[in-house]
C-alpha cells in the first residue's frame, strides 16, 4: 500500500477524488426497488404474516447486547422505502473492486508504475478481495500473488486464477496465512494490499455511497411516486422541499469495516445517517459489542462460523476510528442466523436479487431488528420536530439505501442453507 | 375474452397499440449484460472448461429431433452478445401481466367496464398467469376467480389470494380443472381469460420485444463498446452502419407459445430473427418436433415433468399459426434437463439474475445447443454475403436478446435441483 503518511484525509472530498480515479474501471451498479419489501419494512414485526417473520431462535439471545424483545412487543412502525444498491452486479460480483482499484492507483501514483510492476502485489484472502486485487493488478499489468487457504472452494480458486493471479496455498490459521505472505514478500519484494485496514481501501469503498446518493435523487426526480415523502412534499409550500426527494440513510454490512467506514466518510456532513449490520452468531457482532462497551473498545478476536462468511472478521484499526465516531456512524445493529436466511430468501424470491448471504445482513436488520426499527422512528421524530420548529413540512418516512455487498455464492451453498433434507445445523433456517 | 372477431390483426402495429394500452400498468424491465456469459456463448462448446459444459446425459438423445453431435464435434463458433430482458423483475415476477392487462383492457373496451365487473373473470392456472390476471382484475375492480390444483404450492396460492382473487381448488387433471371452470361460469357468468391461446394475450406478451428492441438500441448508442460489431462499424465508411448497433435476434421460452408468437408478431418485417426454446425432457419439445414433421403438425398432448415447469404445456392453436410460419418464426430449439440446470446456475452465479428454471431455457439453447449455434453461424454468413454484395461492411456477430420470462421460484425448489445430498433424480444435475 501507499505509505499512510501519503494518504488523503478521511473526508467526503477524498472519496469524491477516489471516485474520479476509479470510475472508468468499475460499473455504476443499478438501483432496484421492491414494493413487497417496502410493505414488509413498513409493517410492525408483530403484525406480519408468518412468511415475513423469522422463527425465534436461541441465537437471538446469544451475544445480543440489547434487552430481549418478544415478537408481540415488536411494534415499532417506521415507514421505509428501500433502494437496493446492487454491488452484486459489480465487476467480480462484489464492491471490493472499488477499494482495490483505488489502493492500487494510489500506490502507482506514489511509487511509479514501473516500480510496482517490478515488485508486484500480494494479499491473503479467500474471498472477494482476492479476485478484486487480481483484476486490478491485471488491468495495470502488475503481477499479483494471492495467498488462499488450501481448503478454499475450487470455484474461488479458479476465479482468482482466471484473473491471471498467482495463487499460493497456505494453511487456514491467520498465522499460517501471514507466514505465506511474508514468504512471498521475502522472495519477490511484493507490496501488501490488505483487504480493509487502510485509508485508501476505505476511501475506495466509500465511492458507492456517492453513486447511491445521486442515483436515488435522480430516480425520485423522474419517479416522484417512489418517494416515501412525495405526498407530504407535494403539498408543501416550501420550495426547498419541493426540490424533490433524497436519501435519508444508508445501511451496509460490516465485516472488517472498510466499506462501512468508507460510506460514513463519504456521507459526513450531508445529514445522511449511515448504519452498519453484523451477524450476531458466535459473537461476530464485534463492532456492535465494542461500541456498547464503556468506553467503546475495539474487539480484535472473533471466531464465528456465521453463514454471513464475509462478515466473520473483526473491524480493523483504521475503520474503527471512523465507526466509533458517533458523529460519522449512526450505529451498528446485528441479525441472527435465522434472520439472515429469511432476508436472503426474501431478497431472492421477492426482489429477484441474487446475492451472497453476507449481503443479506442489512436487509435482515431493517426487517427484523426491533432496536434498529425503534431507532429509525426516533430519528424520524427528531427530524420532524426540527422541521416543525423551522416551519417545514414533516416527512413521513425514510428513503433508505440498502447496500447489497456482493453476489458470489454457489447453488450448493444455497442448497445447504435451504435444503429440507439436509440433516445439519442449517436445516432449521 | 373479447370475441375473436373483434381482435386486432396479428401485426407489429397491433403490438405497438397493445404497448400503448398497457404501459402504465407494467414495468419497463431492465436489460442486463454479462461479460462472462458473452465469452462462453462466443466459445465453441468443444473448447470450454468443465464448468461451462453440461455433462452428457441420456435425456439428450431422447426426443432429440436432430442427429446426435458429440462434444468434440461441437465446434460452431458464433460471436454472440447477450442482452437479458429481465421479465423476472416484471410485476408479479413474470411477463404474464402484459397479456393479462391487454386482454382485460380489450375486453373492457368491447363489453364495458360495468358489464365485466358484474360478470367477473375466471381462469385456471397454477402459475404466473393466475397472479397476473388477479392483479389486472384487482386494478380494474373486477372479481377474479382462479381455479388452481389442490396440490399447488402454498406460496403460489397465497400469492394469488394476496392479489384479492377468489381461489377455487380442483383436481390436477385437465378434465377436473375444466369442470371447475365450467362450474364458476355457470354460477357467476364469469368470462374466461385463457393463459396463452388468444390473439389479445399474444399481442400483449409481444410488447416486451418492442421494449427490448428500443432498449438495446439506446444502450448501444450510449455504450458502443457493448456492441459486438462496434469495431467493424466504427471503421465503416457507410454512414448508415455508423448510426449505431441494433438487435439482431431474440430467443425466448416456448410453452403454450403466447409469448413466442407475440414476439414474432412484434418483430415481423424488421429483419430481427425470433427463436423459441423448449425443454426436451419427456417430449416437452412439442413445437420443435411438430415443426420437424412433414407437413408441420401441431402436437396437442404432452406429459412431461421437466424442471422447466412453465413450458410443460403444448403450443396453443393461435400461437401455432404464427410459430409454424417460417417467415415469422426463425425456429424452435430444445435443451435437456442438465443443460437447463447449468444455464440456471450460470444465470444466477455469473450474471446474478434470480430466475425460475423455465426462464433459463433460452440461455441453455444459446450456450449448449449445437444445432442452434450452427444456425446462427449460417445466418451470419448469409447476412454478411448480402452485405458484401451491397458494398456494406460485414459484421462479426449478433446482438442477441435473451428473454428471462420470470423469477417465481423458491429456495426449496432450487435446493432440490442443486442439493448434493438429495437422493432423487435431480441429484445428477
Amino acid at each position: 500500500m501507499a505509505a499512510l503518511s501519503t494518504c488523503p484525509p478521511l473526508t467526503r472530498s477524498s472519496v469524491q477524488a477516489a471516485h474520479l480515479r476509479i470510475s472508468k474501471h468499475i460499473h455504476k451498479t443499478p438501483i432496484v426497488t421492491c414494493q413487497t419489501l417496502n410493505q414488509v419494512a413498513s409493517t410492525p414485526i408483530c403484525s406480519r404474516s408468518a412468511e415475513f417473520t423469522p422463527r425465534a431462535s436461541s441465537s437471538s439471545i446469544e451475544h445480543d447486547i440489547r434487552p430481549k424483545v418478544t415478537l408481540e412487543e415488536s411494534t415499532a412502525n417506521p415507514q421505509i422505502n428501500i433502494f437496493f444498491k446492487c454491488e452484486n452486479q459489480q465487476r467480480i460480483g462484489a464492491f471490493k473492486v472499488r477499494g482495490a482499484f483505488h489502493a492500487l492507483g494510489r500506490l502507482i501514483e506514489m511509487e511509479g508504475l514501473e516500480a510496482v510492476r517490478r515488485k508486484g502485489v500480494v494479499t491473503h484472502s479467500s474471498g472477494n478481495h482476492a479476485q478484486a486485487l487480481a483484476l486490478a493488478a491485471k488491468t495495470y499489468g502488475i503481477p499479483a500473488h494471492i495467498v488462499m487457504p488450501r481448503i478454499s472452494t475450487t470455484s474461488k480458486i479458479a476465479g482468482t486464477q482466471r484473473q491471471g493471479a498467482n495463487v499460493i496455498f497456505s494453511g487456514s490459521t491467520s498465522d499460517e496465512r501471514e507466514a505465506a505472505v511474508a514468504d512471498v514478500i521475502a522472495q519477490t519484494g511484493a507490496i501488501l494490499i490488505p483487504p480493509y485496514d487502510h485509508p485508501d481501501i476505505m476511501l475506495g469503498q466509500g465511492t458507492l455511497a456517492l453513486e447511491l446518493e445521486e442515483q436515488v435523487q435522480t430516480l425520485l426526480k423522474t419517479n416522484p411516486d417512489l418517494d416515501i415523502n412525495s405526498q407530504s412534499t407535494s403539498s408543501s409550500s416550501n420550495p426547498e422541499e419541493d426540490a424533490g426527494g433524497h436519501l435519508d440513510a444508508i445501511i451496509t454490512t460490516c465485516g472488517g469495516g472498510g466499506m462501512l467506514s468508507g460510506l460514513c466518510t463519504a456521507m459526513s456532513g450531508t445529514g445522511v445517517h449511515v448504519f452498519g449490520a453484523e451477524p450476531r452468531h458466535q459473537g461476530a457482532n464485534d463492532a456492535e459489542r465494542g461500541l456498547a462497551a464503556r468506553p467503546p473498545t475495539r474487539i480484535t478476536r472473533v471466531k464465528s462460523l456465521t453463514v454471513a462468511d464475509g462478515a466473520r472478521t473483526p473491524v480493523g484499526l483504521h475503520p474503527w476510528g471512523v465507526i466509533s465516531d458517533a458523529g460519522r456512524c449512526a450505529g451498528v445493529y446485528s441479525a441472527d442466523e435465522e434472520q439472515i436466511a429469511l432476508a436472503l430468501r426474501l431478497a431472492m424470491e421477492r426482489a429477484k436479487l441474487f446475492i451472497e448471504p453476507t449481503a443479506a445482513l442489512p436487509l435482515a436488520v431493517v426487517l427484523f431488528n426491533e432496536a434498529f426499527r425503534r431507532r429509525v422512528v426516533e430519528l424520524l421524530e427528531q427530524r420532524n420536530a426540527a422541521a416543525g420548529r423551522d416551519g417545514r413540512t414533516p416527512r413521513k418516512g425514510w428513503n433508505l439505501g440498502v447496500v447489497l455487498s456482493g453476489g458470489n455464492t454457489t447453488m450448493e451453498a444455497l442448497a445447504k442453507i435451504f435444503g429440507e433434507e439436509d440433516g445439519g445445523d442449517r436445516a432449521r433456517l
